[in-house]
């Protein structure tokens, strides 16, 4: 693993802060993407093969919440232009997990040795795009307060399926103040394509979380007597779903190891 | 009082609903004006002498959620043409409120005798224009489901004070669950000149509401176990802030008969 100074080697000076973190994790970097090349958007990754890609990306259009597509490739081809002229999938990432039948077998810092000409990219927005807006608008992020992961949760809430792609939706969850959970339904509503705005608040029972301290995924955070938790769309929950397809081949990102584009989070905006 | 019929006399097909509405108004008919002229917008009524006036508008200006203005007249003119060509303040309001040293002392149909020549009228936008998108969206409005008057509270948010207007906010309530809460902040967005977002959810203790039970004003409804409270910036706060002013002399409406505009509600809204 590459000491962060690597990025800001005398060669990186001119390039795009998310381009020298791309060339970083190209030369076998593999560090956490939280706090990298601040400003720009941050992708989790699904590449399966061509024909179970079909089923995914209309898992994905029937699901567009959890599931908001900001990047895909043409079969075959690891390069995804829109978002980074250079980008090359295959080496750009910090660190991949490789499944088959369900189980992870691999986790390497490229899929060189995986790749093949029948593989289809998929890059989903990420809730650090809209994060980055709540904190614009001096918004508290309790688990950013409290140096952890956002907590997340399986619900009760089904995603509508599509061929092998089933399960329930994965919400992340940040406690507000009742008026800054208003203001975070308004910043949020503008960013469709990173989860737009929450789909509950308030009543976690209601979503069939039975214990708000205890998160399927992430770390607890405290909820002041006068906050209400407020739940977003999660990008787990595309994770969750390929993982309990027990497809024969899929790859996707380590936890916390983004593919770190060259989109703005402010162009996400729709308004 | 004359009959809603009287609203369909042949010399008035040809008008809009909301001139035909004002002109059974002037002829003296005093029905509420709930439901009157569906699609065009209501409004509250504040006629203050010119030495009041500048405080009070201010005091709109600095607390535009409970005071959001959509008309004003030029000084001592009964007209406001942005409203409606023909409209003429004293006599097209179905009710008015004559108020001296902060006592209601006379209700009349018309403000004729009333009618000075340093008087300015301001028309304060209402919730009707809201809950009209909300309905349209099919968010239920328990209030109207059951046949009552909404819910209003006097809360601990104070106003911002402007001269002799002071005073603590109002608010409406309308139940929802949490997914159709967060669809309702959506829409009233787009509505700021009529309340706009709503100004606090789900904690009613910490706005300093003790019994949700126990409206100040209108009627309690039921809240399911599934919902929670939304509350919305109330235009019932101007008339509380000008009741408690003592002001030697002010005309409000009277309540639920308000002026009907020729502005449709759609109009208003800024997206």
């Amino acid at each position: 693993m590459t000491s962060p100074a690597r990025m800001e080697r005398p060669s990186d000076a001119n390039l795009l802060p998310s381009v020298a973190a791309r060339h970083a994790y190209r030369s076998g970097t593999a560090a956490s993407t939280a706090g990298v090349a601040n400003g720009f958007v941050q992708g989790n990754l699904a590449i399966l093969p061509e024909k179970l890609a079909g089923a995914f990306h209309r898992f994905c259009q029937l699901n567009p919440k959890p599931c908001p597509i900001i990047g895909m490739s043409e079969v075959g081809n690891p390069k995804i232009p829109s978002l980074g002229l250079d980008l090359d999938i295959r080496t750009d990432v910090p660190g991949y997990r490789v499944w088959r039948d369900g189980e992870v077998v691999e986790e390497p810092t490229d899929i060189m040795a995986h790749w093949r000409d029948d593989l289809v990219t998929f890059v989903l927005g990420c809730s650090f795009s809209f994060e980055e807006a709540l904190m614009a608008d001096d918004l508290p992020l309790r688990h950013i307060e409290c140096g952890v992961r956002v907590p997340m949760y399986r619900t009760n809430i089904a995603c509508s399926p599509s061929g092998p792609f089933a399960g329930p939706m994965v919400v992340s969850m940040r406690p507000l103040k009742p008026a800054q959970a208003i203001r975070a339904v308004q910043i949020t509503t503008r960013f469709p394509s990173v989860h737009g705005a929450p789909v509950h608040l308030g009543h976690p029972h209601s979503i069939g979380i039975a214990d708000i301290g205890k998160p399927d995924y992430g770390d607890a955070v405290p909820i002041a007597p006068d906050e209400i938790p407020v739940f977003w769309a999660c990008g787990v929950t595309p994770q969750a779903v390929i993982a309990a397809a027990k497809l024969p081949f899929a790859i996707t990102h380590a936890p916390g190891l983004m593919l770190v584009t060259d989109l703005k989070n402010k162009q996400l905006a729709v308004l």
